[in-house]
C-alpha cells in the first residue's frame, strides 16, 4: 500500500516532484475523524511533540520554582532558528540556573536561520550548542533536573529521570506503551520513539481539549498553550510557518513543524488533534500539507488564509527571480 | 500506478524516510534494458543533460577557434561547487570571449560548496553570477555565439539559436519532437524541456557508444567525454559524487546530477545509458540510487565500490556526532 500524493510541485504546466504522506486527525479519546494514508504506520514525532516533553517542566514544580516566563516556557516547545533573541533568551535562562552552555548536552549546529548563521561566519564564531534549535527544550530538561537536584550529566540518555518523565507522560497522553514501541537517538541526542500517527493525533486534541485530563495535567497543559500562544516567535522565528500561523491564531491553532516532514496541530475549538508525516521527509511539502489540512477542518479563517496565501501556494522562483511553478496540495 | 521506492533512511531499526522514483536502462537503439517505475512519464532532466547542452559548442567549431582547454569543455558540461577553480576557469574564458560576467544571464546564487559560500560572506562579496553552478554551460553558450558572430544579449531565450541549437540536438539524440513536449524556465533561466527518462537514457546510451552517430557528433561526443574524465572536478568539485564517481571510473562511467533528484549515466564498457528520477525531488536519494543501479549492472569493479562505501550506504549522524541511522537502497 503507498500513502497518497499529498503535495506537488510544479514546474510550468508539469508536475515535477510529488510528496506521499499520511494524516490522522483525531479527537481526544482516539477516534479517528479524518484519515488519509496508513496512520497506523510507526514514525517518528521528532521535535512536534516538544510540547508534551514540556510537561514535566511544569508539572514538577520546576517552572514555578524558576519563576519562568511565558517566553522561557514557549522556547522549551520550540525549533528556534537560533536568532540572537532565542540564544539570548536560552543563555539568561541557563545563568540562572547556574548552569552555561557547556551544560547543554545537545550537538551545536549553524542556525537554521540564514542572517544569524551569516553573522557566526562573518563574526568568525564556531556555532554553539546554545544554536542547536533543541536548546531551549534541554534548557527545559536541566531546569526539572536542578529543581529535583538530580545529576544532570548524562541527562539525555534514555534512563535518565529527565527522558523517563516525558516518555512517561507521552505514554499518558497517547495511550501507548511506550516500552514496546521501537527507538533511536533524535538529531540532539534524546530518545525519539516511533509510534503511529493517530496516536500522536490523540495527543494532541488533548492538549486541543484538556478538561478531561486529571486537574494538574490539564492545568500544565493549559499554561504551555497560553506561552506558545503568546510568544509564537520564541518557539520557532523569523520567516518561520509555525511563527506565522500562531501570530495570526493565537491559541485557537497551536502548530509544530518536526524534523523530516512531520507537523503537529492542535485546534483548540474543534477539540482535535492533527499529525502527519510526508513520507519522503520534505518540510516544506509538510507545511503545504498542514495548511491544506487545517483548511480542510476549517480551522482557518479567510483573513488568515489570505495573510497566509504564498503559504498555501509556495511560489518558486529561480536565480533570476522568475516564478518558475509552484508547491502546492495535491488536493485532500 | 506509484513507482517503487528505491532509497530508505533508516533512524534506528525503523524506516524513517521513503524515496520513491523511476529508473530507465537503455541501448543505443532506444530499447529499455531495465526499467523500474514508470520510464514513459515526462520528467526535467534539469543539469543532467549538460553534455548533451554543449555539442553546439564542439560542433560549431566554436571549441576549437577559442582553442577551449579539456578543463573548459568540462566546465561546459558541470554543476560546479562556485569553488575558486571553478569561477577563476570560467572568469578566464569569459575574458577570452571579451566578455564579463555582466554578460552571464544565468541569476546568482552562494557556491553550494558550503567552504566557497563561507568565505564569501566572510569577505563580505555578494555571489554573482559567476557563482552559479552553470556559469561554465552559460559561457559554453556565449563562446558559440561569439564565435558564430551573434548577439548574445538574450542567449537564455528559447528562441535564440543559443537554445535552439541545443534543443535540436536534443531531438537527435532522443528521437524526440521538442517542438511538442512541455516546457518551462530552468533555475538557470534556459528552457528546460519534460521527456520521458527512457528518452534521456537512450541520449546517454548514443553518448555511452557514440559510433553510430553521424561522424561529427560522433567526433564531438568523444571530445567531451574524454573532457569530462579528465577533468571530474571541474564538472562538480569537493565532496560531489560525480566527481569522486569519475575519479575512480573515468570515462568508463560518466555520471551526472540534476536539480530535484535527477541522475544519468553513461557506460562506455556496455553502450548503455541510465536515467533516474526521485519523485519526490531529494537529491541524496538520486546518489544512494545511481550507484544502486551502477552496483546491479555491474558497471562498477569492487575496489570503486569499497571506496565509495559511504556513499552506496550513508551514514546519517546527529548534531552530537553520533549515528543514527543511514540513506540506502531499498534494493532493485
Amino acid at each position: 500500500m503507498s500513502n497518497p500524493i499529498l503535495v506537488n510541485t510544479l514546474r510550468g504546466e508539469v508536475i515535477e516532484n510529488r510528496h506521499r504522506g499520511a494524516i490522522a486527525v483525531c479527537d481526544p479519546h482516539g477516534r479517528l475523524v479524518h484519515a488519509w494514508g496508513d496512520v497506523d504506520a510507526l514514525v517518528y514525532p521528532r521535535s512536534s511533540i516538544k510540547a508534551l516533553q514540556a510537561l514535566p517542566l511544569v508539572e514538577s514544580g520546576a517552572a514555578d520554582h524558576f519563576q519562568l516566563s511565558d517566553a522561557e516556557l514557549a522556547l522549551a516547545c520550540s525549533s528556534h532558528g537560533g536568532e540572537p533573541e532565542h540564544t539570548a533568551a536560552v543563555h539568561s535562562w541557563l545563568t540562572r540556573l547556574d548552569l552555561d552552555e557547556d551544560a547543554l548536552e545537545c550537538g551545536p549546529h549553524a542556525p537554521s536561520n540564514d542572517e544569524a548563521a551569516a553573522a557566526l561566519i562573518f563574526d568568525h564564531v564556531a556555532p554553539g550548542r546554545i544554536h542547536n534549535n533543541c536548546s531551549g527544550k534541554h534548557t527545559g530538561m536541566l531546569a526539572t533536573s536542578r529543581f529535583l537536584e538530580e545529576e544532570t550529566h548524562g541527562y539525555i540518555e534514555r534512563e535518565h529521570p529527565s527522558q523517563q518523565r516525558w516518555i512517561d507522560a507521552l505514554g499518558e497522553m497517547t495511550d501507548l506503551d511506550m516500552q514496546r514501541l521501537p527507538w533511536s537517538r533524535d538529531g540532539c541526542g534524546i530518545p525519539v520513539i516511533a509510534m503511529p500517527l493517530k496516536a500522536i493525533a490523540t495527543a494532541f486534541a488533548r492538549i486541543a481539549a484538556p478538561d478531561d485530563l486529571p486537574a494538574a495535567r490539564s492545568s500544565a497543559v493549559g499554561r504551555i498553550t497560553a506561552a506558545i500562544a503568546a510568544h509564537p516567535f520564541m518557539v520557532a522565528g523569523s520567516g518561520r510557518l509555525c511563527t506565522e500561523i500562531m501570530e495570526l491564531t493565537g491559541r485557537r491553532v497551536i502548530v509544530k513543524t518536526g524534523a523530516d516532514g512531520v507537523y503537529t496541530a492542535a485546534l483548540a475549538d474543534k477539540s482535535l488533534g492533527i499529525a502527519l508525516k510526508i513520507d519522503d521527509g520534505k518540510s516544506e511539502a509538510a507545511q503545504v500539507a498542514i495548511l491544506a489540512v487545517l483548511t480542510k477542518l476549517d480551522s482557518m479563517h479567510a483573513a488568515e488564509l489570505e495573510a497566509l496565501a504564498q503559504r498555501c501556494r509556495m511560489p518558486i522562483t529561480n536565480t533570476r527571480g522568475v516564478l518558475t511553478g509552484y508547491r502546492e496540495s495535491a488536493g485532500l
